[in-house]
């Protein structure tokens, strides 16, 4: 890709108008640009990095046998109404009235939604279990939009719906998917940590939080400063660890994941059931599973940013490489780059811009892409690779360089 | 993909609330789900459809050197004054108040927004042309909603915007999108034809549609008898063709594509311009290019489908093959059903349910994909191929069925 083609309205200053770390530097490196409060456009690199993370959460939930759908956003107020839900999320979900005086909402979660497809379903034991996930754009009421995509009024969810005959058996894909979970963010670059959350609102409810530490976080979390005991504070506050008596320190942490185990709330209150073995309609047993895509790379860019600009982990990165054509560029030199460009356009992004070099140089940093590529007439045939993420430099044939970027 | 891991709830009978033969076709057959009136679930085998129609007009657009991009749904007030268009669509777009009192909407279309992104981003004539796409779910609050996925409040459209420096640039890329959208029509297996449309609200604005001939359709086009020439309702209605003298007939047509060319409208009204050679500010020329994907999967629905049920082209088919084990099932014929399906899972829907042949048949010509394959102990190693579109069978040994999937 030509970045002379491609549009990456990089700017030479952070955004004014951003609070947050992640904010500041995606809108500077040109990944996204806010439209409002909360609201952002996400720009062609920014969306290549949202659809590698997507990636990476599908493969991982086929893999563990779960199924892709697709639900709406625009929701009836009387589904809503059939938990209570409607009047208890009014302060953070859009609800208005349309033109026909019908009330309507936009979803920041779809149990309402899946469970209500479900019963009209006429499941059976043969039919079960199932688990269904999607990737949709949900919007909640914001009061204070200032962190960034970390905390957006419209973002980007993987939510996903489990049902089951029992108990037992929701139990038994539920600690599964806590696994499938940290496998997700393992391959993210991101160490997280699963957490008790909260009983919440459900009386039978449990529910576990997946938690990076991190400063930009707004949760907060009791680390044993010995070993690896977790704690949420919502659980109350102990000053000694209860595994080794070590101290126990309160540090900030972003909120990667969430799940729920809701038992048969759902089966019993919204009337989900299959028919069992002996012809009986019995409640389903209902979980749900999310995470926040836009989310992941509000925190991605938060953990590995340097003072220099974003640095993207390669399994996320929106090229492999950043070649740049720095100094006197010659035919020759042009050609060699444009051919080091096409033999892996997906992968290599070639500033062809006619700038200077040490703006280029400013960019490349900027926007973080795994290896920068040199190509200048100081270099001969060979050019310079650096590392964006440890700034070591290696001078490399052109082949040499492309198997580089190749085994990534 | 066997059958009763993935989630298709057919139904007996057609849905009883939906007029449209997609609508009842699509949420017979478990590809959709209707939540309220317009507004649908994709289940997987819909999500798959939606999926190869947008992977198409992806691969054509990137071939056309459109990049990709994705808008937010949540707009300002603010933004859509600048036009006018925030009173004038108020009849079709969600506007409310939210918690804070601003007045926030949801997009129907996004020329606002991508205008004003261009405006913030300072470009100089080396940074266009520019053309930007996404794929983004519309909202519109449709009075009558009761023509399936042809017409829903919360819809799937392809909307691209090009910038350009000058009216003969912007209308050479203008006509080059006209055989880009004819050739993915073409790719979709729609005789589309492409029509001049009426003025509309803009004084220099020139528009076009893409109609396909179809009874479901909302729009009326002239057809001379004789020959291809076609033309708009709305621009008059001649009874005699102007070419070749032959009489004009009336039919109904499909809209599944529209493209405006705005001059220099928004250039001046939202104060859009670039630096131009001479360093001076000019405005820019913008045109814009849609297509609905969730009504191109109803188009195909309409226009394909027939008493038995779906029929799906192989390019945007949610599977190449439906391989059914009928009749006594041993292990032998089960292993060889299996590592078929193995063969290629991605390709290949498995009927692996405890279900009676007559049911398997019927759900199989119901959903529609290309190729029934059926594995019964009477055919011994062979197994029996039909053209779902043709109905054409063939007696085949699993490698020469797996040939013919594999050449789709």
């Amino acid at each position: 890709m030509y970045q002379s083609h491609i549009f990456i309205p990089t700017r030479s200053t952070p955004a004014t108008d951003e609070p947050s770390k992640n904010g500041k530097l995606l809108q500077q490196a040109g990944f996204v640009d806010k439209l409002h409060a909360g609201v952002y456009s996400w720009l062609p690199l920014g969306l290549r990095v949202l659809n590698r993370v997507s990636a990476i959460v599908r493969e991982e939930l086929n893999q563990h046998g779960a199924v892709e759908i697709l639900m709406p956003a625009l929701q009836p107020k009387s589904l809503w109404d059939e938990t209570g839900r409607w009047e208890k999320l009014k302060e953070i979900m859009y609800q208005w009235e349309d033109g026909s005086r019908h009330h309507v909402g936009l979803a920041s979660t779809h149990e309402e939604v899946i469970v209500d497809l479900m019963r009209r379903a006429d499941l059976t034991y043969r039919d079960i279990p199932q688990s269904m996930y999607q990737f949709q754009w949900k919007f909640r009421n914001e009061p204070r939009a200032k962190s960034g995509v970390l905390r957006g009024r419209e973002f980007l969810m993987k939510d996903q719906y489990s049902f089951h005959a029992s108990a037992e058996d929701l139990a038994t894909y539920y600690t599964g998917m806590q696994a499938v979970y940290l496998n997700i963010y393992k391959r993210l670059g991101l160490d997280a940590h699963v957490v008790e959350a909260s009983g919440g609102t459900f009386t039978k409810r449990h529910s576990h939080e997946f938690q990076v530490f991190n400063p930009a976080g707004e949760d907060r979390l009791l680390r044993c400063e010995k070993g690896d005991y977790i704690q949420n504070t919502e659980l109350g506050t102990p000053t000694v660890c209860p595994t080794c008596g070590g101290t126990m320190v309160e540090e900030k942490s972003i909120e990667v994941g969430n799940i729920f185990n809701f038992g048969d709330y759902y089966g019993t209150t919204m009337r989900c059931t299959f028919t069992d073995q002996l012809g009986k309609r019995q409640p389903l047993f209902v979980a749900s599973y999310g995470i926040g895509i836009t989310r992941l790379v509000g925190t991605i860019a938060e953990v590995l940013a340097d003072e220099k600009g974003l640095v993207w982990p390669s399994n996320v990165a929106p090229f492999y490489g950043h070649a740049l054509l720095v100094g006197k560029v010659d035919d020759a030199l042009r050609k060699r780059a444009e051919a080091f460009e096409a033999s892996m356009p997906e992968n290599i992004l070639l500033d062809d811009r006619d700038v200077s070099p040490g703006y280029k140089l400013k960019d490349a940093d900027l926007i973080g892409i795994p290896f920068r590529i040199i190509f200048s007439a100081r270099q001969g045939e060979h050019v310079e690779v650096t590392e964006r993420a440890t700034g070591t430099t290696e001078v490399l044939t052109v082949d040499q360089a492309r198997a580089k970027l190749s085994a990534l």
